[in-house]
């Protein structure tokens, strides 16, 4: 039996110039290579796992960011931590499955993905009904798919979003939803990937998003390496660009849509729909399936999760904050589904955002994958 | 003759455990001497002014800051610039204070304060009728009243708008208008050391303020010294503050308010007083009659500076935005009257924020100066 596939680089579904962000080489014997994005934009290094232990340290420490990316690392880095167990009897391989698909889904609360991965490659290990060495050679496969369904899925964002991107006008965008935080075009970026081979012209203003400037360091990096017009400004700075009427359409990410439309996505992300509102510029809002919680029934019930005072009291490795103060430093907000205007997914532009509408949308994509 | 004010110190009029931003020190033949605040909170040094070119210089760079602090300065630089000719005749004198107040004031192009302050000291020149020594000695008797007056207005705001502070609240502020920004308490900070001193008991928010974090560097630095519980947040969490239900007020300071009430101010405070208006938060602005521009209809006509790409393409003196992309980075934006909820002042709250409320103020201000 094979996995159906052995390598997984799905290169003709990436934007030209932007590196590989993970990929498994090798097949049943292979390794994860997954590029470390803290590094950028300084330098292009790959960091190779080999344990389910080490997938977690990336996660966690953001070498591998982005929700969709997130669910794909997490789905590979289940299939390694159960790997040199695969030979055990089914019962003991599921047991195994399951104490370290808890394990990872420890990493990082918010991104739904994460959770919505490690439990489709846990249910396929569950459904398999062969040995722990088949049960195993399927996970894997079910990796893989996650892989090739996130890189499809992406261009299929694009495609679909591609023609609200306005001609000669600009897009303003908030952290990194781009190539670099998915298996191909990215959720955000896509858009404007697809419009931009499409030959339409737009300029890009990227909020730099501290606290880790994932914006300046990666949105830039990567818009820039495929040749478009990319323009960086502090995230303070957003609401007087709006207002200054230089953007016609606001485009990010998500790590997790309630069932309700209520968006988490990266710290800031709430200020600039409410400055889009204040302007009459459309937000909207790109994600795939896979960011969907119906679990959720709105924002209120997402888990945000706070992170180190440290990013916040240091820049570049040096401290800035004034000794003595507190720091505040929560990833994620939330944009209440009232402020977005769209759910651009691999299905379509979702629209208005309703509990109802994305209902429909959910048991459409659970009725084909399961076709 | 004697200035008045051989030394101009105003040590009472500051908040305790804050240094000093500003002093002349040795009369006729003194010398400026300035806090260097691009060192804080690393480093308290200051830096000692005998020329028109060092102040210009110290104005441009930020090592004296906040908009009332650099009108002091201003003022004291154009008696600087001009007083190697201070035995000239009065009409060379005059011309010549006419040629530096014109140089200083290019310095920086959106604080009022800075063309406010040059006014004064010029007027007061052209209205004494002696030789040039002695005109010379009546401008610089009016830069020490400027100092004086400020420090004075400060504690004044502070006492107006003291009571506005939630008892067991929070307080969300950005930028710096604190004591550094001032030769005295402060404007938005000073209703917080006025509270302190009276026994309130409430928490500060410090957006961080990107780029030159003057919020984190500064803010904290002085809020903690003064003893006063301050927490530091990235410039886009101040929303998601804001929707915690955490602050119970804002209180920013200002750079230059327009005839109708819009208000200049560091860049990122207008997205701050959409989030605040959106959860019902009260937003003031505390500034002097100094801050006020009648001159400006509204914010349209309020010049905004464009400060060096540099600023964000570098975070603490490394690289951090990918090559290839463009920068915006305007200093300041606009907030619409329509946003303020109260302006605090050296004369009381002014509520509604209307053109004729400021009408009446800047009136009545100009009068008691006048008499």
């Amino acid at each position: 039996m094979t996995t159906g596939f052995e390598e997984a680089t799905p290169s003709l579904l990436r934007p030209r110039g932007v590196p590989e962000t993970i990929a498994w080489r090798g097949g049943a014997d292979g390794r994860l290579t997954i590029l470390d994005q803290t590094l950028l934009p300084h330098a292009v290094r790959h960091v190779v796992c080999d344990t389910a232990e080490q997938v977690w340290e990336a996660i966690r420490s953001l070498r591998v960011r982005g929700a969709p990316l997130i669910g794909v690392a997490a789905a590979y880095g289940l299939c390694l931590g159960v790997r040199p167990r695969r030979d055990a009897a089914r019962g003991a391989l599921l047991a195994d499955v399951r104490r370290v698909a808890e394990y990872l889904s420890s990493a990082r609360p918010t991104a739904v993905n994460l959770l919505w991965a490690l439990r489709r490659v846990q249910a396929r290990a569950e459904q398999e009904p062969g040995a722990g060495c088949e049960v195993w050679r399927a996970m894997l496969a079910e990796a893989h798919a996650i892989l090739h369904e996130d890189a499809l899925a992406c261009r299929r964002i694009g495609e679909h979003g591609a023609g609200l991107v306005p001609e000669g006008g600009g897009v303003l965008t908030h952290c990194n939803a781009g190539a670099l935080a998915t298996a191909g075009y990215g959720t955000a970026l896509a858009l404007l990937y697809v419009a931009h081979e499409r030959g339409r012209r737009f300029r890009v203003f990227a909020d730099e998003t501290r606290p880790l400037l994932q914006g300046a360091r990666l949105t830039a990096f990567e818009l820039s390496a495929a040749g478009i017009d990319t323009t960086v400004l502090c995230d303070g700075a957003a609401a007087a660009l709006l207002a200054s009427g230089r953007v016609q359409m606001v485009v990010v990410g998500a790590d997790r849509i309630a069932a309700n439309g209520d968006t988490a996505n990266k710290i800031g992300t709430y200020a600039v729909a409410l400055a889009a509102r204040a302007h009459g510029v459309p937000f909207y809002v790109a994600a795939p399936r896979s960011t969907f919680d119906p679990q959720a029934p709105t924002g209120a019930e997402i888990p945000i999760e706070q992170r180190d005072a440290r990013e916040v009291r240091e820049v570049a490795g040096g401290v800035v904050a004034a000794p003595g103060a507190g720091c505040f430093n929560p990833a994620f907000d939330v944009t209440p589904a009232g402020l977005v205007d769209g759910i651009v997914t691999e299905a379509g532009v979702l629209k208005p955002v309703t509990a109802a509408n994305i209902a429909k949308f959910l048991a459409e994509q659970d009725l084909q994958r399961s076709a």
